[in-house]
C-alpha cells in the first residue's frame, strides 16, 4: 500500500483556472469520480474545478493511449455507473487519474487538443444533473462516534450510556439502499406512526426531523462469500469516500425501534455525488486517535499495523443550515457543526474487517456510513438532537429563529475538507437537501388508544 | 383483484405424470417461477412436477403465440433473472402461466409438439442448479408473530414481553441482501464476537446457531419514491412467495445488537428458489385471524377491505431436522416444527403498506420476510431457541441426541403446503441448508477483558 499518491504533486496546477482557486474542492490533486445525466444520457465523469471530464467522450477522444490501464479504466467507466471501474481495483482508476492529471496540468502537451474537444469533453458541473455514482447493493450504517453514542445514551437516561459492545466492535445496522439519493433536491417529510406530546400513538407527517453528518466509504472490489477481509487488506477494498446525510425522523424512530432503525431513516438518505478516491486522500492519512489506556485491547482481526499508523484522515467536516426566512432575507446559511474525522472511535478498515468477519460478502458499490461524526466539543455535535441537548436548548439562529428539529424549507449542506501542510487541500463537494412539506396522501392524523 | 385464479381448475391434470402425484409440490395448478443454471448458462423457468420449463427454450420453440402477453412475458424472462418479468405486473406472468397450463394439460393439443422438443424445453429439476430467482435490491425482515415475540421477551425477563409498538405496526429491520442464497449447500458457521459462559468477550466460531422458519414475499412492480402504496393496492405489488430460513447466530446477535441484528444474521439467509405466485395462491386466500377485542384499532393506512377478508392464506409450514448421526444410521429427518401462517399478527399487504408509508420505495425483486412464524402451541415453535425454551429444555431426538442449538452437520429443511377443500394442494419445494464447520481463518479464539 502506497502511503502517498503519485498524482499528488502539490506544485501542479491545471489550465482549468477554477481548479486552482485556493478553496476549490476539486483541484487537479483530487479528480473524484461521479455519474451524471447529460442530454438525457447517463454517463460518468471526473471533476476538475467547475468542470467534469465526460469519460465516454474521453474514451472516444483519442487522448488516452489505446490498450493502457487508463484506457481500460475509461472503457469500464463508459456506461451509466462506476460499478465496473470500481470493481477493477485501484490500479485502473489510479492510472486514469494519472492520465487525466497529465492532460489537465498547466503545461500539458495535449492541452490544445483537449481544448479543441472541450464541448464534448468538459461540460460545466452546473450544466449536468449529478446522480448516485454507482448502483448500491447494500448500505450499512455504523455507530462509531463515542460522543454521539454517549450523548444519546444520556438522553435516554441510561445508567451506562455506552452500550457494552461499543468498544469491542463497530456497532452497525443494515440501512435501506433504495432510498439513497444524490445530493440536491427535496427531502420529503415522511408520514409515520409516533407518540404525540400526550402519549397518543398517531399517524401523520413526522415531527422531529434531524440530519446526521457522516462520511461513507464506497466498496471497490468485494470479497467472496464466507471469506472475511483481513484488516491488513481492508483499505484496498475501499474505492473512495462521500459525505452522507442520514436524515432521521426521530419521532418515528423512537416509537418503531425494536430491531433498529427502519422507517425513521428509510425515507431518504443523501450522498454527495463525487467519490473522492482513497488514492486522492492518501496524502491526508494519519494515525487514528489512540484508544484510551483502560479500553479493552483490540481483537486481532481488528488490529492492523497500517491501519494503526494511517487509518485516520486529516478531515474536517461541516454542516450549514439555512431556513426559508434566512434565504428570504438574503442571508447566507449558518454553520452549525464543525467536526473532525478524529471523532470516530473506529476506522473504516475496522468497519470493513468487522463487517466481513462473519463471512458476509461486500460487493462493489456497497456503502458503509460512519455514523454521526460528533465530537466532545459543543461545536462538533453533528445532529440537531445533540446541538439542542435533545430539545432542551433550542438552536438560536442570528435572525431570532429557533430550532429543536428541522422545519419545512430548512436546508442542510454538508461539506468537508482534507488539509495537511505540504499538500493541496481537497474537498468533497456538497451534500445538500431541503425539507419539503409532507404529501397530502395518507396524511389523516388519526388517533388510536395508546 | 380476482379472488380466484382462472388457471386453478382442480380437475386439470398434466401429461407430465410427476405433477399429478398427490403430494406433488408443483402440480399444474402451481407453475412457480425460478432461475437456474444449465450448461453454464443462467436461465429462468417454471416448475411442473419434477421438471422445469426452460423459458428461453420456450421463447424459441414457436409454442407461444407471437405478440401475445404470454410471449412478451416469455421474452422478458429469457434473461438470467426474473426481474424484468416481475416488474411487468401480474397480467403478463398470469398469461404465461395460462399458456403453459394449456401446453401441459393432459389433453393438450400441442402435447406431441412439446414432447418432440422436450430435451430443450423440459429438463428435470434434479439436472439443473437452482439460483436465486431474481436480483434482490433490498431485503427487509419483519417480526410479525406475537408468540415468537412474546416468548423472546419472556426469555429476556421483560416485564412486558411485547414491545409497545407491536400491535400498532409491523416491526421490521433491514436485512442483508448480499448474503441471501438459494436453498441447498452449506451454511458456513460464522466467526464473531460473543460472551462465553464466563462472561468473557471472545472472538471465534459462533455457538448458538439457530434457524428461523419464515415466509417471504417478492415485490413485483414497485412504487415511486415518496409515494406510499395504499393498503388496497398492496396485494398487487406482491409477485409471489418463497420460504425463508433466516439463519441466526444468537451468540453474536445477543452481544452486538444495539441497532438491531447485523452480523448475527448476515452470514447466510436461505430462500426456497421457486416463487409461488400470488396468483397460484389465490384459491387459498382466507381472512387473517381477527385482532383481539382489546387490541388497538387498525390505523386507516393499514386497514383494507380486501386484506381484512382475504389477506391470509391456508398455509401450513414445517421444519425438519436431520443430524450427521441420524443420516449415518439411515434415519430420516425429524419434524420439529408444524406451524401455520395464521400465526402472523400482520398480513403481507400490511407489511407493504407500512414499509412504504414513509415514502420508501420498494423495487422489483425486493424481499419481505414475515419473521419467525411461531404459534401458541409447543409444536408450532419455529426456531430452536423457542423449541428449547431458550436452552432450558433441550430438544430430544429419537436416537438420543439432544440439541439446544444447531451443530455442524445439522441440516434444516423448511417446507410448506397450501391446502383447501375443493382446490388442488400446492407446495413450495424445499428450503434446505446444512451447517458446515467454521473456516480456520481468523479463527483464533482470543480473549479480552469484559
Amino acid at each position: 500500500m502506497t502511503a502517498l499518491n503519485f498524482t499528488h504533486d502539490p506544485v501542479r496546477r491545471s489550465w482549468i483556472e477554477s481548479a486552482n482557486l485556493p478553496d476549490a474542492d476539486f483541484p487537479i490533486q483530487n479528480l473524484p469520480f461521479g455519474a451524471f445525466e447529460r442530454n438525457g444520457e447517463a454517463r460518468t465523469g471526473v471533476a476538475i474545478g467547475e468542470h467534469v471530464v465526460d469519460l465516454r467522450a474521453l474514451r472516444d477522444s483519442g487522448l488516452v493511449e489505446a490498450g493502457s490501464d487508463a484506457a481500460l479504466a475509461c472503457e469500464a467507466a463508459s456506461g451509466a455507473t462506476l460499478n465496473r471501474l470500481m470493481a477493477m481495483g485501484p490500479r485502473y482508476s489510479g492510472a486514469l487519474r494519472a492520465a487525466l492529471s497529465e492532460l489537465l496540468k498547466s503545461d500539458a502537451p495535449q492541452r490544445a487538443n483537449v481544448q479543441r474537444q472541450a464541448e464534448a469533453l468538459l461540460p460545466r458541473i452546473d450544466e449536468i444533473a449529478l446522480r448516485l455514482p454507482c448502483e448500491v447493493g447494500d448500505y450499512s450504517d455504523f455507530l462509531t462516534s463515542l460522543h454521539h453514542t454517549e450523548r444519546h445514551g444520556r438522553y435516554k437516561g441510561l445508567a451506562d450510556p455506552l452500550p457494552p459492545a461499543f468498544k469491542s466492535l463497530p456497532i452497525a445496522y443494515h440501512g435501506r439502499a433504495s432510498s439513497l439519493r444524490a445530493s440536491g433536491g427535496e427531502v420529503r417529510r415522511p408520514h409515520g406512526q409516533y407518540r404525540d406530546a400526550s402519549g397518543q400513538i398517531v399517524f401523520g407527517p413526522a415531527p422531529a426531523l434531524d440530519f446526521e453528518l457522516e462520511l461513507a466509504a464506497w466498496i471497490g472490489h468485494g470479497n467472496a462469500f464466507t471469506q472475511p477481509i483481513p484488516i491488513d487488506a481492508a483499505h484496498e477494498h475501499i474505492f473512495g469516500y462521500s459525505l452522507l446525510n442520514d436524515w432521521s425522523a426521530k419521532s418515528i424512530q423512537w416509537f418503531e425501534q425494536v430491531l433498529g432503525p427502519f422507517l425513521g431513516k428509510s425515507f431518504h438518505s443523501s450522498v454527495s455525488p463525487w467519490i473522492v478516491t482513497a488514492e486522492a486522500l492518501a496524502p491526508f492519512r494519519k494515525a487514528p486517535v489512540p484508544r484510551a489506556q483502560d479500553d479493552p485491547p483490540l481483537m486481532p482481526h481488528l488490529r492492523g499495523a497500517f491501519d494503526q499508523q494511517q487509518g485516520g484522515l486529516h478531515l474536517a467536516l461541516y454542516a450549514d443550515l439555512s431556513t426559508s426566512r434566512l434565504r428570504d432575507a438574503g442571508a447566507g446559511p449558518v454553520r452549525i457543526t464543525r467536526t473532525h474525522l478524529d471523532n470516530l472511535y473506529w476506522t473504516f478498515a475496522q468497519m470493513v474487517a468487522h463487517h466481513t468477519s462473519n463471512g458476509c460478502d461486500l460487493r462493489t458499490g456497497d456503502l458503509l456510513g460512519s455514523g454521526t461524526i460528533s465530537g466532545a466539543d459543543d461545536a462538533a455535535r453533528a445532529c440537531i438532537t445533540e446541538l439542542t441537548n435533545a430539545g432542551k436548548d433550542p438552536l438560536r439562529l442570528p435572525n431570532g429563529e429557533t430550532r429543536t428539529a428541522l422545519e419545512d424549507g430548512d436546508e442542510i449542506v454538508l461539506s468537508a475538507r482534507a488539509t495537511k501542510s505540504g499538500a493541496v487541500s481537497i474537498g468533497f463537494g456538497e451534500c445538500r437537501g431541503r425539507i419539503a412539506p409532507a404529501l397530502a396522501v395518507a396524511g389523516r392524523r388519526e388517533e388510536i388508544a395508546a
